[in-house]
């Protein structure tokens, strides 16, 4: 293939993406050039395919998807010191400012000025190459897959949430919605110590799976949960559906001075929640925006087997095979995490090669 | 009079509250016998002579109101050890069961079986004796007035809020509501450190009188407050109205990683909340229900001279004038913090004499 | 055996224990009456039968030993509603006052006025039956043996130090001192996510046992650590050993922001600490004595089996094998904890009976 | 003058500060270049110049003291977009790298490669320019004088302490070392709402001078101080005397759950501490390097009048009188804090124009 060129799957527009070719690009000062590996297919991707927004996220001109990356290094820019060609690295998707007050208190998740992979107007690495700043590039060890090294993302995202709700050992936990990141809220939170992991979603399909993620109990959002008033509830709820319902009812489910974590993303900007039991038991509450500082710690979480990734993978697409991925992702239950493989050629018969983690 | 009874203000049902005669009560093992020299009208006493409810406590018989009280200790019961016959007390007047899981982890404010004065079916210390717990009868010095002594009880929730907001040198504090307990948030945040404390209220009068408590600007709610998004907002919120819209306008205002804390009890169990606002700038909320541990900081605060209680009382009653010492709390924007003075005789003009403070 | 009278193993003067009738106690008020089934052996039995003191604790009187002690509920004392005839429980060995500053505050393990098993002039519960208060004792579900739950007690020892020492998934921790503290710890860290868990120990009896606790790394304190300086130590220090030299390597082999506890009590009041190491990287460092609100969940985590807790014990005693079970807790590095069975009587031939757990 | 030329003055060797000429910096991307107007002489500035060293940073080649400093944006270098020319600024003397897990962390202070004023090889602000990255240049009010702009960083230190040990209202607090840096501590202790605040010197004219600072009580070191085990003693040790005996002391006199701040820096890189009561009370102790985030906030509350930073200084030197502005620092205890103008240059007479602040 002509190395100077970067095919990447583009969206034009809601519910068409094809795949274009752009340059592949150089990089700049302390950055590298990333061999894209492997790309999950996240939540937020089908949305923007469906919707063309997510809140105030517009996506107005053409926009490569894409941010849970893993690949190799092939080139050093100006000033690279800690990153040597033909290391395997997972991409950290938002690189910071470094210079606002949030940068500057480690909170460089909620930087104003952060540039994340996939939100418009910042292309994503659904595509052969990326230039990507060298300390957002985290080394993986050879014990981790690509798809694992992928997936660090979504567990960023649960670690996250675990060391926000601060999970200790001997804590009971609920998590709302059976998804990808609900799952794996619920295997960090296991692997913190919880000694009660209740999971619950509307979707049969989803509950099946969910035995293999640390679970303890397996609901569906019409069982009657404990009220938490008397202290015989949960410590801590991560909310991970995005629905107002589930939030309102975790928070009900909670022990005084419980801690509850909004992971998912509700469709409007306001949620009704009942602020009566969050005063009279004193109920912590906080959101998480992505995360900050995890990488190391996810991947010493799956390198050391904590938390397995690669269970969470059934099938690869190809570049080209986009937007069957999001479709998957959005309507087969049966699919935990879709992962593009932007390496992957179409073959001469067109069909689909499998490919060998690790 | 008669040592033998204990005169009371009760309430029979709503709107009507009448003096009656109960019996002097006998201190128990570890209790005291207080006389009760004054007592703060607050807003839930208000409440339930209006409604003869609050959310779901409810008023089944008649009920004592008050529960912000000083007084004098006049009977030592078996085993108690710390209290001396004369000593001026401030009385906390919730006492938790000590022994259930929230009582042993410090936060017996949430304990399932506290006792609080005037919360039915407890009674409230309007009346001219009361035998309550000694650890939770707080010795006060000379320097501090009967008054400031009653009022001890709505600066610990102004100091509990603090605490939980985390109030620390430098930040800049909005309070949404300019009741008591708004202006005793504002006071504690100011000597807290706070740089900057705003504060909202609809009412003119309420705003006017705002000025006296470490505030730094006076808002009307309609008036544009900044928005947080970009970290020229606030670092905290106190939220003392119980209004909705306050709690969502006041959360915006907020800055990434802001805290916003809600102290007004709201009418309904649910309040609509801006979690998009909450995720994206990843606010640490909670709610507070009373206080734990504050007693003892209070009246250091109030003894230092760092906060001034006497200015929050403009006029004192006698135990037959509650009803009018309930309205004028409800009505009269110039009445901040009505004072109920147990021992005083009617006169025998009938006439109201004046309690000179301290 | 005649009921009305309690065995007790009782120290009388350094090194001498001898089993003296005591009278059975009648549960007081909130109390309970437990029949002691298993008492684990701790350090400070070992130390205060070697010198008659710990510390500022001074065995002035014959004293019974023994604190880590799980037994069944056979008498109900008035006023006891949780706790049923025959139920199994943990006793937690500290009851507190339940009204000073400290216990209000939820740190009941430091009120001054603490009554703890076996601390001079408290006895402890190498004896047939004691009361206890009903909260401090705590239902154990049939899946954990006696000895299990006598073991919680130093599992709570361990469970106090992780949580004050926030280890969270991802983090590296060193344990220094493979005793049953340290393995404790060491296992408690691995199931609260520690990604890598290394114990240093100058006892190979000691560094050989010490794989099945969850351990990632075994240690001389001879080895070399890595010097914390540039980032690549260990987060959290656990040290459980008493060594000064220890505390100081392990506080040195910390990252910047590293977290140290001191768990080990120490020979002598005072230690020489790295203070330049804690200034500069700002280590957070504190000590713990013994632990407040950790029962459920130790015994959460022993029930769940997130901590194997019959692993640490290979050999039982009665109660005239004490002086036995004391010495071969000092000098026989192949016994991690012996547990001795109160209920056990001495058979015709003198021999020992094996207790079989659950 | 020369405007091409930077007067400053340099440490060739221990004791021996001349005035060199310097190149005017330029400055680079992300940088303004700053006229340097007023520099304080911190007790490190003293120690490098009398010892040439300090712990393990070694004067090696000439060196230009001083880090506190506030001056006037006089250029601005490519991509500086926040700051005007003319715009006043406080100098935050350490730029980090912003690419270590420190930095994005939120912990930069404690970044291994940060950048210093003044500690070896990186020469200081005691010259007539500098170059320095614009977002460690703070914008400073027209209300805060040139020296207060200066002492912005010595009261960074004690916001960062005071923040460390979180101060909040009702604390009671011990500061040991009434030099510049325990003042500030004292001040700012104060202003976060510490109702007592007792600091102790052996040096009577510094305890003379203390009053002005918020502090409630003075002390003798060999006063006796309260014994903090059964609570009656402080919550909080600021340590900032670098001396073994005062930290020793002032832990012994903290309450249970107490904490404590070693903020001075001890001669050795080891100190004996307490560690039997740090057990025994849990104390939580930690040390501080200087300080991260607190400029915004210490900019507000010099500004707002919380603390009046002006009081500390009384007399003034020119660039040239470096030498005996180390010397007052050192040996004349009615000098708190001398400061240095680098724009004053000396008149005709060789006499020491007066410095007008604001």
């Amino acid at each position: 293939m002509d190395e100077s060129r970067s095919p990447a799957a583009v969206l034009r527009r809601p519910r068409e993406v094809v795949v274009e070719e752009r340059r592949r690009p150089e990089p700049r000062q302390g950055q590298v050039l990333v061999k894209v590996d492997a790309v999950g297919i996240c939540g937020s991707d089908v949305h923007y395919y469906e919707e063309g927004r997510i809140g105030s996220f517009v996506v107005e001109s053409p926009l490569v998807l894409g941010h849970e990356s893993a690949g190799t290094v092939v080139e050093l820019g100006p000033g690279v010191t800690r990153l040597q060609l033909g290391q395997r690295v997972a991409l950290e998707p938002g690189v910071p400012c470094r210079r606002c007050p949030a940068c500057q208190a480690g909170r460089y998740n909620v930087c104003p000025s952060v540039r994340f992979f996939a939100t418009p107007p910042v292309d994503g690495t659904l595509q052969r190459w990326v230039a990507h700043d060298e300390d957002f590039c985290h080394p993986i060890p050879d014990a981790l897959s690509d798809d694992a090294g992928a997936l660090l993302e979504p567990l960023s995202v649960a670690i996250w949430a675990t060391w926000k709700a601060r999970v200790r050992p001997g804590d009971r936990v609920l998590v709302t919605g059976a998804g990808p990141i609900g799952l794996l809220c619920a295997a960090v939170a296991a692997a913190a110590g919880a000694v009660e992991v209740a999971i619950s979603d509307p979707v049969q399909a989803r509950r099946e799976r969910a035995g293999d993620f640390g679970v303890t109990s397996i609901l569906h959002p019409a069982d009657a949960l404990p009220d938490g008033s008397a202290g015989k509830g949960f410590d801590v709820l991560l909310e991970c559906s995005g629905v107002a319902a589930a939030a309102s009812q975790g928070i009900v489910a909670l022990n005084p001075a419980g801690r509850a974590v909004l992971v998912g993303m509700a469709a409007g900007a306001h949620t009704e929640l009942p602020t009566q039991v969050i005063q009279n038991r004193e109920i912590a509450l906080t959101g998480t925006f992505r995360y900050a500082g995890t990488y190391p710690s996810a991947i010493a979480m799956a390198a050391s087997g904590k938390v397995d990734l690669d269970r969470l993978v059934s099938v690869h697409y190809r570049l080209d095979q986009v937007p069957e991925a999001l479709r998957a992702a959005r309507e087969d239950p049966s699919v935990v995490k879709p992962v593009v493989l932007p390496q992957l050629a179409r073959d001469r018969g067109g069909e689909f090669r499998q490919h060998a983690p690790g």
